[in-house]
Parts: structure tokens; C-alpha cells; sequence
């Protein structure tokens, strides 16, 4: 059913039926392409804010991307219609719109392209997408083959969606001159001072072929007719007709009318996306259909290879071999795969939250930390000199602050701290501490340890006469936002996260030579701890925050949202938690929030409005943050349990984020094991039916967090300021694994083995006995050997 | 194939494929729902602003109504399925989605009910739509009859699509207690600034059945399965299996499993619509399925009766009959149910356009003019203090200017006199001038006729050192505007409108006691004549503006553009164009701007941005301004046609408003003639393809023209000061015409006919000849017999 294939890179899916929302994405430095295995697509790409180029059929809203899209017969897609000229039966590969179940189907997912084979009737259709590596361009490639022993006659169709562009302008027609179907419009605006904007938009859509059409139709509803797009009116015909639309819905519709002998196979190419003007159409024409380089590729081929190399330089530190295959699978190949995405594309915004950029970057620091590293610089160029952080960070000059980046959230500072330690365990570039960058509201330069300083001073600021940082409209929980609007209401988590943020930075000047802010800031984390112990410790977990009007909730006498998994995860990395407290609070965790689908944000979820807590709990039951296996947070317990040496149950939850071996658990969350989603739903034990089904969004704070729990926790391979310190938290039943480390350009084999008599880990380089575990000295362009024997 | 029933009330369809966007509209104070032939329905009600309760399968933009809307598979419908139980044939009434072509097929739209009667293998099934006067809701009745001469075996199936209601939080269930399937979300929003707003919204949708239905299904999803929603898996199935949906699509399906012996009919009754709880869904079916009264009706039928009662209030001031039955009855029946729609709804919007609310209520001073009264006492109430007039009209405290009413337009002030001179027209009732009415912006009152003196002197002021009046961002066209956004650029049309509007105004000066006022103004309308014939006479037609840099536009050296109707028409109006200047522009309209479907608001359509005349040079050629036959223009034209006396060329054009007697001219424009689309597709003779085509669009501002056009110019009888005058331009080849007309309470039987040897028209009271016409002294009450007599 689902497989990965032999070079343990792709995943498949042998039916278009079974996870009828199976996908795989996409990526460039300007767009990205969710294609789901039925042929339907989500496609966007900037100018400078997303945009799009095959739309639905009426005028969509424009907003964030939504979970768990729902699909519809005419969502936007890409499809092949094939008709027999003998006998006039019609499929269509992938298996929209006509839904003929083929008699062979396999949906594959590779890293740098995605591809489906169908093979009907004795007919084999081979489609495939990749994308170049700058370009806001589709690459396709149709191959249809003859399976059977006779000759064959068959009409072959593409068909790709353009769908409603505009209610001011929308045309498409065929451009012989291009052997293109170029669609035409403007996008929407009212007011003049909008034009200079619009006027530079790539607002047209075009099918470029390789190989001449033998007839076209531009005309959506001329194409589909009574048949609707299940069975167009328009294939019936021996010939489209070749119409166009004026003002009327586009699509882009060819036709290859075939002689196929017996074992025979031909193949066509197409390029689809957006343009601004022809002259633009057929610059990429030129370039992707001619022009051989010495290597005697085309263009297109070139752009294909181009885009892998590109793909693959999206490689982690670590290679891993252990007893779980999948894992193996999914981490060295997957999971650095959308860790790049984030840090290549900043989940294609111009204005990311600061969280999000943040987080995102930690995780780039794994991949490319010259990007991390001047990420961080950016941000920090758009603090508050008071230490405030902004809700986003604008990366483009015509960006500005959106729909959830216009409400005041507090945590942004705790964010700095925590991300840069991963730069700095990765890289020991102590050096951007130095920095100097100026303030968004003041050009006066200070260095980046002054403003990580200011940050902090602001959290130590913002807070109430008890020392419970207060959370105004939201914190990491964006729609927690009537808890604290009236100025008064704290959350729980957030002061948690403050102390762990104090020893993380704390941690970070004793390794720069500033002891003192050390000190200060350990101080300050206990000084904290002993405040959420005051104020927020339940009995047997602790509270999610305390209201506006005094309530604390997310507490044992609450009958909806009585346990919040934030300021667990949190208070095992601040310290907070003694060793009595941790098991009290890892016991309820399993109880109440653990699922077969990973750990629930909150529960039970709220089934009303709560309204001193906020739109959190008008959110649907298991959805997004009201009680969802949300995995970001999830991650960040998870690595608090590595943090207390909890390795099973840390193992056992974090196996939870990635669909299980077992077929109906795959069926539940409807997703390949491809990337890890925002959110299975959860809501478990209030509604089962629906619990564990993915989001299938692929933005996530999550990613960075498990390669965290990788590095630091499972693999225990950290780096720190002098070296890599190699201290395994293996899952008990796992008698060895091996890691392929890379870090700061040096290459180290680890060997992990249990072995009998071992009371404790000893960790050996090239044969030596390491002190602490730690290898240092480690020189870049060298390779080492390293022996870690684990107690049984 | 369409033909008006024998009340020659309703307007027939015999075929779902024929006109595939014909429709009907049906509203109420709260809504509206336009439904087209095939079972798809756009439907909007208010709370405050536009909400719909029956989504599109996506996340829809929010805005203004769209023209030329294009259906598609899973467009928001009201779909009957019928399955023969005995073979499993499937088809659906009234077409869509099955899309069997049924053996009978008759859509019949009605001024209070829309009526569906499809009959396939010896069922029939009549689908019939009606609404409360008040309430936001759908009355459906669904009648099945066996046809046949056996005992049949049937289910039915009521599907009422819910669609996407939010991405916060949507789900839906069958409560057994009310009988109904309710589907329940929160209006996304971001800011707990919004809460206060949507939290009393009406998020839920619900359907209540009269009958308790077999089965049920409320998940989209599982509903289609595979078969999707052309022919829905689930009803393969022998019973619906009674889902339900949590965040996932909700759907509306009910099952009754009926046996039906020879000639048996079944109604079934269903109530749909939006709720706030479910509290309210509970009294609404204690409301409408029961509590008889003691005519015997329970609520539903209560119910229609009233809202027949309602509709059939929006009676015109004439009833009509002419050798030409189609005209009849359009105005007999239609053309006052479509101004009535406007002045009682004001286009569902809380800040209509104020030239929109002033013409609007214009059309209501024929109906219920204390309507039309209120309405220009609450515009004045915003104008602000130097005369300025804003540009919408707030309507609702919530209420907030949108969309185009942001953008600043110059024209709004000549509406006030030419509004409010029909209004004095028909009702005589000069007292308004004298109400005091406070400023938008300073609570000093003053009397109407101060407020207009003060939009005229505005007016005056508004201008350029030539004494043209500046155009700013728009006048009447709205996206004309970078003709003068930079503050030098002059409106050619709305100088001429300022010249008739001080026209009017003397006029209404003249008739209240003003005359010195009278003879400013209209000393003040030669001036502006002159100016206009000095600066913008461009030796054929008069010119559109004059751009901020100077430039002329709409003129004979313009390649695109080069003649608009509204300068010509209303220099008719004006006086500004003398005889030979009336000549020269009405051939040239007749050249260049007449089509088989009206008058054309300018030629040629331009095809790409002139960035010194705006938007509208954007837009599609021969959509919407962009050289349509934008039929509010069109009667403008009209109406000045008739001021000159053109009764002939004013009438063709009139007729070309509705689509004529033939057959291919019903096809090509696409609609049933049941009101005036705002537009049809004009570009006539760029585009010949697409050119008629009707916008299917209901609001427009023609309707209260088009009623002066018959009113004061074909049937000539205009409402005076004193009395009515009567002087009709009946076209040359009608021998007679009968007019029944209601003025001021009394009642008048015009007769009017050609006569050998009249050479001038001839009024005849109740027997005595009227002096120059005017029928004076009627009494409320009365009736008198009036025979007018014509030349030949």
C-alpha cells in the first residue's frame, strides 16, 4: 500500500482511494505546490505576497492556508483526460476528475519531484512534476505508453485549471506563435493608489507545450459542457474546438491525437505558471524548450537537475541506521527536507510571526547557519529598543504586519535566547554576540548581547506584582487572547518559559565571559521557578495562566481545558519541577492528554466559549489549538522529557508524530509519512471518530523541535562550545544504532552499542577514552570513529 | 419555449440546458436568494452586514455581488435527488447535479414563488420556493406524484448544500427533537475587538422537515463518496447511514423511502436558513407547523400568503396596454416589483452608494413615496455642511463606508434635485423643502431646500478656473479615476449634469416660491451650457473629460474610447446641444455605440490600461464599464431622447432593455425577462461572440429610469405641481395605447389613440379638454376617464 521504495527516498501510495488526501509538496526560492495524489493542487508564489495562478472556481477569500483543505470536484488540479479513439472510453490519470479506478495506480513522492504511473486499458501514464530552482514554474512531463498488443488510437488531454482570476479582466486564449495557452487578467483593486502595485503583477497563467497541440480549448464551460468536468462535452468531439474566453472562467486544455504501435511510448513537457506579460512567456519558452548545454540537456532538463542539486543541499547533521527503518527513512531523508523548507522559504510570507522566524531559523542553524545567523540579525534589527519584540518580522519593503501578527502577543523575547543556543551549540560562532545592530525604532547600534540583555530585561519587566508575566491578547497560543486583554491576566506557560529563556541565556554568557549576567540570570530563573511553584502548581500539574478577573484555570476543577501540555513540557526544561512534581505531572500528561496519535495541546477540548479565556475555545473540539495533537507542542515536551532523561516515554511519543507501521494508523491520519503536519486532530476521547486525522499543513514550528530531540536528546550528539558531547538516550529495547555526525566540517561515525558490564556511557574517538563524553579538538575536513558503549 | 403563463405574471423555462443561467429572485426586509433554473442559488441575508448561511465548498471572498457568476460543480444549490428503489435509476429536480435531461421540464418564476415541475419515468416532482415577509428563511415545498399506472418504490432525497462555513469551527448533526439537521460555526475572526460583533450572528444553518425523514446524512464527505456529488454513493445504499460532520463539510440530506400507488402525490415541507441558536431553530418550527389560525392555515402557509401580500405591494402608478404584450407585461408585473426591491432593501448593503440610495428612492416616490421621503431626509442628514455629500449613505449604526464608497467621487450632489423632482412630481408635496434636517458633520439644521442650495453652490465651487467640474477619483463611473486624481482633472459629463441639475433645481425653485433662486439657476445652467459647448463639443458628440494633464478624452482622435454615451445624453437634458448639435451626437451614438442589445456605454472598448483615464481602461472589454451595455447609461439616453422628443429612436432603445420576441436574441442574451440585468455584454463589434450576454445581475439603477422613461416620456403622464400632465410619444406605429393611472389617491382610465385630422394631442377629461394637458383638481378617491387623442 504505502512504501518506501528501495532507495529509501520516495513514498508511495498504490491507490488513489485509499488516503484520498495523500500529498506530497514542492518548494522553490518563489512558490510552493501542494499536489494531492488525486491530481488536485494548492499552488502559490509571491509577488511579493503569495499569489496565485490556478484558481478556484469563484473568488476566493485571501488567507492563510487552511487544515485540511477540503477538496471538491472542480477544485483547482492538473490532469490528464485519456480517451481511446476506437472504443470512446475516457480515464483520466491521476484518477480526477473522471474517477475511473485504474487497474494499476502508484502515487510517488520523491524529494525533488512527484510522480504518478497509471497504467488502464492497456494504456501506461506516466506523470511528473519538478519545479526549477528560482522560477515560479511547474515542470511537467507526460509520457503515455502502449501496454497492449495492437496499435492504438488515443486522444491525449491535458487539462490544468485556471479557474475564476478576476472579476475586472479574465481572458485566455491560444497563442500560436507560443504553442501556449496564455490566460489574461487583472487582479482586482479599487482605490488608484493600488495600481502601482497591481500594474507590476504577474497576473497572466499559461500552458507553454513542448509539441504542437493538435487542437486546444480555453473555454471552461465550452470545454465541459452537460458533461460536466467529470465527462467534458468537448471530448466527445473528435477535435476540441479551439474557443477562447472573454471574460468568461479559462482553462487550458490540449489535445495529442496518437498512433501508438505496440510497446511504443511518447512523451510530452509542458511549463505552467504565471507570467506577466508574452514576452515573458516566451523568454521561458526559449529558455526551457531549447538552448542544449555541453551536457547536451535542454533547458528543461537542466532546470529539473538544477532543482535536485538544490533539493539535496538541504541536508542534515545527522545520518542515522537503527533498528526503526521508518525512522531511518523519515530523518535522513524527510525531516531535514522540511526543515530547509522553512528556513529556505519562511513559509512563504513576507511578514513571518517573530516566533515562527525564530524557531524556523533554529532549525536552519542544522542546515545552513549563515542563513540562521543573519536571520537572527534581522530580527534583532526590528526589536524595540525598550526589548520589545515585534509580532513579525517584515522581510520585504512593501510587507506589513497580518491578520494574526496585527494582535499583541508577549512571548516573542523568550524565543531569542532558546534559538540562538542551537546556532551556537551547532556552530560555537560566538562571535554574532558582538554584533552590532540597531533597534527599529532607534538607529543607535548595540551589540547583540545587549539587545538579548534588553530582551530579557523586558520579560523580567512585564510582569505583575506576584512575578507572573502577563499575556495581553496571546502567547505562543495565539488564540488565547481574552485571557489577558484588560491588562491584568498572566499565562502560566509563558512565565515557565521565561525561566527556562533565563537559563538558556544565562548559560550562553558564562560560555561568552560574562559570569556575572550568568549568575544574574540563574538567579533569575530560580527566582522564577519559585513563583510558578507558588502560584501555578495545581497539585498534580501546573495551571495554564490566571485571568483578567483572577481565575486560574487549566486546572483539575475545570471541566473543559483542565490540563494544558505547554506548561508541563516547559516546566521540565525550566527546572521548576522537582522530581516529585515531574512524575505527578508526566502521570497526568498520559492519562488525560496522550493519544494513539501523539500528546493533545489541551483537554478536554472546549465545546463553548469561554470568554476570560478567548477564541481558543470557539475553535472547533480536537481542531488546530483547542485540544489537537499539536505537534510544536508536543515537540517541546518531548524535549523536556530527554531534558529529565526520560527516554521511553519520550521515544514512544515522539514515534507518535509520524504515522505508525500499522495500516489502519495510516489510514486514520490520511497522510503519507512525508512531512509532519501542524496538527493530527485530537479531542480523542470526546470525539473519536475524528481523532487523528492530519492537518496535512506542513507549516510548523515542530520540525526544528524533533531534530532537537534528535541531536540533543535520542542521539545525545550537542554540540557546545568546545566540542560534540555524545550522550545516547537510546530507547531501552534498542541494543544499538548508528549515527553519521557532521558538525562544524568535521565527519564522525558513532557506533552506539549496549554492552554487558557498562555501568555508565563511555564515549571513545578514534579509540580514546573522551572526558565527559565530550570530542574535542575536532578538525574540519577530518573524520572520526566513535565507540559508545550504552549499560544494558 | 419561454412564455409568459396566462396571468401574464410568471416567465417559463421548458429546458434546464437551454438558458443554463436563467433565474429568478426572490427577497424579503431581511435577504435575498437568486436561483437559477438548475438548482444553484446565491443567497445573502443581513446581520448587519451581507452573511450567506449556504457556503460555496471553499473559503469564499468576501464582497460585492459579481456579475456573469459562473456555477460549477459544487456551486451552493437546493437539489432534490429521486431514486426508483425497484432498479436503482437515479435523477435529480430540478437538473443539477444528476444532470439527467428530464422528459418534462418547466421553470416558472413568479413574482412571489419560483416553481420547478420536472417529470421523468412517470414521477413528477414539484420543487416551489417561497420566503417569509421578514424572517431570513426558505420555504420549500417538495410535491412527488406517481404518474404512472403502477405502485412505485421511491426515495427521496432533499439536498440542501451547506458548504464551508469557517475554518474556526464548523460541524453538523440531525437533532432528533427538532427534526431538523443543524450545522453549527463561528465566523472566523482574529481580534477580541470582534468577538462583541459575532457573537450574536447567526452561525448556524439549519433544516427543518416537516415530515420525520427515514435517514439522514450531515457529512458532506461521506455523502458523495466516491460517486461524488453527480451521483452520491451514499445513495446507493439502501438508507442514509446518519452522519454527521465535526470540522468537516456539512451538508443538508434527508431520505424518505416513500411507496406511491398509481396518481398518489406526497408534499413535503422544509424550512432552511440561518440561526442564531438552537432555541431559535425550535420556535421556528412551532411557528411554521403549526398554530393554525382560524382560516385554517398554519404558519408556513401564513406564511407565503403574507409575502404575496408584501410582494404585491410594490404595485407601479400605471398600468399599461399597448399592441406590444411583452412591454405590458414587464411593466404591468415586473419592472415596479424590481424598484421595489430596491427601495425596501437598498441592495442589502448598510452603506449603499449614495447616488445609488438617491436614485433608488427616486423609483420608491412611485411606490410607497414615504419611503422615498424618509430616505432623502436621512441622506441629507450626512451631507456635510459645505454641501458636500459623502459618498454612501450609512444605514445601519454598525455600518462603515466599503469597498468604492473609500474612494472619492464628485457627482453626488446632482443627484438631490433630480431625485427628489420625481418625488415632487408625483406627490405634489412641497412641504419636504421645508423640513429642517441637521448636517453630517454639525448638528445646525436647516430646511431641505438650504441643504440643496448648499450641494448646488458646491457644485459651483467644485470646479476649475474654466468652470468645469473636477472628476477627483470618479463621478457616476467609478473607476474612471486617475482622470484627476491629481486635482486638475474635469468630468465632461457630470459639468453637463450640474447643468441640468440647476435646471431642476430652478425648477423646483420656480414651483415653491423662489423665483429669484429660479432665475440663478437657471442663469447658472446657461453658463454651464456655454462652458460645456465651449471646452468639450468636439464637433460630432461631446467629450468624456479632460484629463490632469489636459488631455481631451472621448473624443474623434481616440483610438479606444473615443465616444461614451453619458456626455450625449444628458446634453440632451441639459440643453446644452442645440438642434444640430442633437443630430450629429444621435448619429453618432446610433454609428458607434448602438448594438442589437442597447446602447453601448462606450466605444471602443479600451483593451489596455490608459493610465490617464483609470481603471475602467482595465477592465474587460465590454464588461461592466468597460463598454457594456450598461443599461443605467442606456436609460439615461433614453430619457433624453424623449425630452427632444424622439419618441421613436427612444422607444427601440427601450425595447432592447429586454430581451426581444425572438428566439436567438433570449438565447444570446441568457435570462428570462423577469427585471433589467445592470448590463449586457457590450464590445459589440470587437467581440461579437460574447457581445449581449446579461450580467444576470438584479441591482441597478435603471429601473426608476427606465419607469420616468415610460412615465413622463412614452405614456407622458407626468405628475406637475398642479396636477397631471398628459402628452404622450407613443411610437409613430402604435395606433392606441391604454394607460391606467393611480396619482395622488385618484384614478384615471387613459385612453389614447391616433385619430385622422388631430394635429395636436388633444386631452379630454371625463369629456371636458384639458388646458395644455394638465388633468387637474383629481380628487384622492376619484375616478376619471380620459381620452387623449394623437395625430396620426
Amino acid at each position: 500500500m504505502i512504501r518506501p521504495t528501495d532507495d529509501q527516498k520516495r513514498y508511495e501510495l498504490s491507490s488513489p482511494t485509499l488516503l484520498p488526501k495523500a500529498s506530497g509538496f514542492l518548494w522553490n526560492e518563489k512558490m510552493m505546490i501542494h499536489m494531492n495524489c488525486r491530481g488536485y493542487a494548492v499552488a502559490q508564489f509571491m509577488q511579493p505576497e503569495p499569489a496565485k495562478y490556478s484558481h478556484a472556481p469563484n473568488l476566493e477569500a485571501k488567507t492563510f492556508m487552511q487544515p485540511e483543505q477540503p477538496y471538491y470536484a472542480h477544485h483547482p488540479g492538473r490532469f490528464v483526460y485519456v480517451k481511446d479513439e476506437e472504443n470512446g472510453a475516457v480515464f483520466s490519470a491521476p484518477y480526477e476528475p473522471v474517477r475511473v479506478q485504474p487497474e494499476q495506480y502508484l502515487f510517488s513522492v520523491g524529494k525533488h519531484d512527484i510522480r504518478w504511473e497509471v497504467q488502464h486499458q492497456g494504456l501506461r501514464v506516466v506523470t511528473t512534476l519538478s519545479l526549477p530552482k528560482e522560477d515560479a514554474l511547474e515542470l511537467w512531463r507526460v509520457k503515455v505508453k502502449n501496454m497492449s498488443q495492437e496499435q492504438r488510437k488515443i486522444s491525449l488531454y491535458p487539462y490544468f485549471t485556471i479557474g475564476y482570476m478576476s472579476w475586472m479582466n479574465q481572458s485566455g486564449e491560444y497563442r500560436e506563435e507560443l504553442q501556449a495557452i496564455v490566460a489574461s487578467s487583472v487582479t482586482p483593486y479599487q482605490k488608484y493608489q493600488d495600481y502601482d502595485k497591481i500594474k507590476h503583477f504577474s497576473d497572466k497563467t499559461f500552458l507553454l507545450a513542448e509539441h504542437k497541440p493538435d487542437a486546444w480549448e480555453v473555454n471552461q464551460e465550452a470545454f465541459e459542457g452537460e458533461g460536466g468536468i467529470m465527462m467534458p462535452s468537448a471530448i466527445q468531439a473528435e477535435t476540441l474546438a479551439g474557443g477562447e474566453a472573454r471574460y468568461e472562467t479559462p482553462a487550458a486544455v490540449l489535445q495529442y491525437r496518437l498512433e501508438l504501435a505496440p510497446g511504443e511510448e511518447r512523451e510530452f513537457r509542458f511549463v505552467f505558471g504565471p507570467a506577466h506579460d508574452e514576452a515573458e512567456v516566451a523568454e521561458i519558452r526559449r529558455k526551457y524548450y531549447s538552448g542544449k548545454n555541453n551536457q547536451g540537456e535542454d533547458g528543461f532538463v537542466q532546470a529539473e537537475r538544477e532543482y535536485a542539486d538544490y533539493i539535496s543541499e538541504g541536508k542534515g547533521t545527522i545520518e542515522i541506521q537503527t533498528p526503526d527503518a521508518d525512522l531511518d527513512n523519515f530523518v535522513n531523508h524527510w525531516l531535514p527536507r522540511q526543515l530547509y523548507y522553512h528556513g529556505i522559504t519562511n513559509r512563504l510570507t513576507t511578514d513571518p510571526q517573530t516566533r515562527n522566524y525564530l524557531q524556523d531559523n533554529m532549525g536552519m542553524s542544522y542546515i545552513k547557519p549563515e542563513t540562521a545567523r543573519a536571520a537572527f540579525l534581522t530580527a534583532l534589527s526590528q526589536q524595540e529598543a525598550s526589548g520589545a519584540m515585534p509580532d513579525g518580522i517584515i522581510l520585504h519593503k512593501d510587507a506589513e504586519l497580518k491578520y494574526i501578527n496585527q494582535v499583541p502577543h508577549t512571548d516573542h523575547c523568550v524565543w531569542l535566547p532558546i534559538c540562538l543556543s542551537t546556532y551556537l551549540d551547532e556552530t560555537g560562532d560566538y562571535t554574532i554576540l558582538d554584533e552590532q545592530v540597531p533597534f527599529g525604532d532607534s538607529s543607535e547600534a548595540v551589540t547583540v548581547l545587549e539587545h538579548i540583555h534588553r530582551a530579557m530585561q523586558w520579560l523580567i519587566k512585564d510582569r505583575d506584582e506576584r512575578g507572573l508575566n502577563f499575556i495581553n491578547q496571546g502567547d505562543w497560543c495565539d488564540p488565547m487572547n481574552m485571557v489577558g486583554y484588560k491588562g491584568k491576566g498572566v499565562s502560566g506557560w509563558l512565565t515557565i518559559a521565561t525561566a527556562y529563556a533565563f537559563l538558556v541565556w544565562s548559560d550562553i554568557c558564562e560560555h561568552s565571559g560574562h559570569p556575572d549576567a550568568a549568575k544574574q540570570y540563574r538567579l533569575a530563573a530560580d527566582e522564577t521557578n519559585a513563583i510558578v511553584n507558588e502560584y501555578l502548581w495545581d497539585g498534580d500539574w501546573y495551571a495554564r495562566g490566571i485571568t483578567d478577573d483572577g481565575v486560574v484555570f487549566g486546572i483539575s476543577t475545570d471541566k473543559e481545558g483542565r490540563i494544558f501540555i505547554n506548561p508541563q513540557g516547559w516546566a521540565l526544561l525550566s527546572g521548576a519541577a522537582d522530581d516529585i512534581k515531574q512524575q505527578k505531572l508526566m502521570r497526568a500528561v498520559e492519562e488525560q492528554l496522550e493519544t494513539p496519535y501523539g500528546v493533545e495541546k489541551l483537554a478536554p477540548s472546549y465545546t463553548s466559549m469561554r470568554e476570560d479565556v478567548g477564541r481558543v475555545t470557539q475553535k472547533h473540539p480536537g481542531s488546530a489549538e483547542n485540544g489537537a495533537v499539536y505537534n510544536h507542542a508536543a515537540a517541546f515536551y518531548i524535549y523536556g522529557l530527554y531534558a529529565v532523561g526520560e527516554q521511553d516515554n519520550a521515544y514512544r511519543l515522539l514515534r507518535k508524530m509520524l504515522p505508525g507501521p500499522d495500516r489502519e494508523d495510516i489510514l486514520r491520519r490520511g497522510q503519507l509519512p512525508v512531512f509532519i503536519p501542524n496538527y493530527y486532530r485530537g479531542a480523542y476521547r470526546q470525539f473519536p471518530k475524528t481523532a487523528g486525522r492530519s492537518s496535512h499543513l506542513f507549516n510548523t514550528g515542530t520540525v526544528p523541535w524533533v531534530y532537537r530531540c534528535l541531536v540533543d536528546g535520542l542521539f545525545g550528539v550537542q554540540g557546545t562550545k568546545e566540542g560534540l558531547r555524545i550522550q545516547p538516550q537510546l530507547p531501552s529495547d534498542w541494543q544499538e544504532a548508528t549515527v553519521k555526525r557532521t558538525f562544524r566540517g568535521a565527519g564522525l561515525h558513532i557506533e552506539m552499542k549496549r554492552e554487558a558490564g557498562v555501568t555508565a556511557t563511555e564515549v571513545y574517538v578514534n579509540g580514546n577514552l573522551a572526558v565527559d563524553g565530550v570530542a574535542k579538538d575536532l578538525q574540519p575536513g577530518a573524520e572520526y570513529q566513535v565507540l559508545v558503549k550504552l549499560p544494558q
